[in-house]
């Protein structure tokens, strides 16, 4: 069994309006040393396979055609053996 | 300079109705692998300060002020020295 944990972010090139909003929360609230807020998706799923190798390859058919629009964002992942298990 | 990556997920004792969407989309597609699928936010951010004690204090802060729920969701951030920066 391995844990994914996927993320998934608007490309640099892509405005981010709700980065920008909350920003301007942020810099409200007092921190005016903040920039550069750019929000996306995280996104945990469990892989019941023992092979490490097939665990990557379903993350990323699966970020490539359901959870990441190709068109606008990028994705990263990292796979993690799950405690407990022995295979 | 110093940039935060920060996960905000909701606690494994709330229901996560968009997770079970997407695993039902995944499962659809063949992948019948897959359990446990949660969604989470993940915010990226710039600080402007040359302590990592005071990104890491400000980045604190703004999780339980602004960006998580604490009734429903957990943070959990890393915070990296910016390549290309002497301070």
């Amino acid at each position: 069994m391995f844990s994914a944990k996927i993320k998934v972010t608007l490309r640099k090139s892509i405005l981010d309006p709700q980065g920008k909003a909350v920003e301007h929360s942020i810099q409200s609230m007092g921190f005016s040393s903040i920039a550069d807020t750019r929000i996306g998706k995280f996104i945990e799923l469990k892989i019941d396979t023992s092979s490490e190798e097939e665990a990557r390859l379903v993350t990323d058919e699966i970020c490539r055609k359901l959870l990441a629009n190709p068109v606008m964002e990028d994705y990263s992942f990292d796979i993690s053996k799950m405690n407990g298990e022995k295979n």
